[in-house]
């Protein structure tokens, strides 16, 4: 029997609704395994800014601060996509949580169903049974670094420091092993220093984990690994922005990226988030997935040391799938909407 | 009746092999046409390090600039990929040739071919009629920005200039107005300073090509889309780094790397070279496909003005696809070899 405060951060778009079925999960969790969630509704991104003017409230971080986990929805505004030059934009108050909570290394599962392998752009036999974990440095990187304008140029500035690469190198070599046992860095190191110093540590790292297979790609040709073979890969470590890039092209493989979830982790507190974005479009229409979020939730579980919590909810995903109980774009004839699709999930539980 | 020097640059692995189909083929263009061609050859890559101690020997760049156009077959060899921090390595030779030659745009079409789709790893409904032009900027961005390490951290400088970004915009919007009038400019500006400064000169640009449709897509997005529905675009334009690895991941559409060629152009002379690399497995075994390399021979013959000899060279390599005369990734029953399809494109010219 556990109490844990769980800060939910809807955000924009489709945010709020696949929240509202994740959290439904959670309560059906709780109320199986006898534990008591308490749930906290904190803004953040354009409904932040909305409201308060800035993207990631005083109140909003100290909530994350208290809480023993975080779950997100999406946050982004088309109004502020237009003018990416704006001073004030939802995205700052994202980037501004993971520094502010210390979310270095960012969880990205990329799994190919089975059932759902026709959905999928590639063809199904070159998917079938892909399990990739994504390490995706979350604080580093040209995100962080110092940049600038004048009239004439611009400049953005890559760092990494030998401790940013060595914490989270531990983090990916450790879910290596107790996987398939293979470690894939990303990077360019035939060009770049920061590239050049990941695979240095990396490759010091490695002589801890005797057991992992280290395999170095260039960004370039693991851009077509992806897609040529998918299967290859176990866990695939890489920095922030090489990490954005190629955890969105993974996302393509399973067919959906309405079912991919996501764990951001660090120092303090853990966010879990679907990493499909807030949809704009889909906004209010009940055709949102809420696969992703609810997976997210069984993250969440996994970091609350609730092993068996989070199992039962990814059965219940995996029920969902099997009964064909999906949104419009897994399911065109009879499609669900997000919240029979919520409530079915949590109902198995 | 046109005389011209070309400088070839066979490079490593299977460079020099393709290089001499694609000269064959030029050959037999000039004969059919009553040019007259005149060869030089000399060193680049790993090959140069080998002879002379230096990737890029003067020599070498003294040919290129002399040369009304440059075939370059490709640069690299594993000796060299174990230890990216060696201090002289086969990609230096390819970075000092773009600098010292200017060749700030790098032009790579995707084409998916109507015969070959079945090898594509993609669903063939997906990628029919697919026909992009993906215009990479060469010689700015982090490939070229001032680096450093120290023992303990090491960075890289992204830095871009309007001129830099508005040369080849121009180039890019006048492809676009001459082909589908679509251009993406795909970029991280709601992240990065550089990226903004290409959305604003973009714009400004835009202004003088009325008829071109401007999109923008962030880069995360851009991958999935490229995967997603690639007949969605025209001309692609981006910086360095994110269309290296763009033009790499669309690399994989066609179904095979071996149709894709590429041009490099800017100040001074063209650069012309199929997109594969050294695929030093595959050296000296007749397994190269040579048609990236002759129809980045067709490219050069369109930078020298000669646009009825490129399409007769394109016709052949059409001849060739459809006639299965292809080597084995993608013909298996019955391939050719390397130098079986240049014979028969030069024949055929
Ligand atoms: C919104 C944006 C800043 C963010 C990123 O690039 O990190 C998003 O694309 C993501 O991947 O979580
Ligand atoms: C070899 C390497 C430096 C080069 C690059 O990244 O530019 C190559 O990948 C390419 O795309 O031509």
């Amino acid at each position: 029997v556990l109490d844990k405060k769980i800060v939910v951060l809807p955000g924009d778009g489709i945010g709020p609704e696949v929240c509202q079925e994740a959290v439904k999960v959670l309560q059906a969790v709780a109320e199986k395994f006898n534990h008591t969630f308490t749930f906290r509704y904190e803004l953040m991104g354009a409904c932040a800014i909305d409201a308060t003017g800035t993207p990631l409230p005083a109140e909003t971080l100290e909530a994350c601060e208290w809480a023993d986990a975080v779950l997100l929805g999406a946050i982004g505004d088309p109004k502020y996509d237009k003018d990416p030059s704006a001073k004030v934009r939802p995205e700052q108050g994202l980037l501004g949580l993971r520094k502010a909570l210390g979310l270095y290394a960012n969880l990205r599962p990329v799994v190919a169903y089975e059932q759902l392998l026709e959905y999928s752009p590639l063809k199904p036999e070159r998917i079938a049974g892909t399990d990739i974990l994504i390490y995706r440095e979350l604080t580093g990187g040209t995100y962080f670094g110092e940049k600038g304008r004048d009239e004439n140029s611009a400049y953005d500035t890559c760092t990494y420091t030998r401790e940013e690469v060595e914490r989270i190198a531990h983090q990916a070599f450790k879910a290596a092993a107790s996987r398939h046992g293979i470690l894939t860095l990303v990077d360019k190191a035939n060009v770049l220093e920061t590239s050049r110093l990941w695979r240095e540590v990396v490759q010091e790292v490695s002589q801890l984990y005797k057991d992992v297979q280290v395999d170095y790609l260039f960004v370039d040709n693991a851009a077509m690994q992806l897609i040529l073979n998918p299967r290859q890969f176990d866990v695939i470590l890489t920095e922030n922005m090489f990490g954005d890039i190629l955890s969105d092209e993974a996302s393509v493989i399973g067919g959906s990226i309405g079912l991919l979830p996501s764990a951001s982790i660090g120092d303090g507190v853990g966010v879990f988030e679907p990493i499909h974005g807030s949809f704009p479009q889909g906004k209010g229409k009940g055709i949102a997935n809420p696969i992703a979020a609810i997976l997210s939730a069984a993250m969440l579980l996994d970091y609350l040391e609730l092993p068996t919590e989070a199992a039962c909810v990814r059965e219940g995903v995996q029920k969902a799938i099997n009964s064909n109980i999906l949104t419009q774009e897994l399911n065109k004839e009879s499609p669900y909407t997000t919240e029979q699709i919520g409530n079915f999930i949590a109902y198995t539980v």
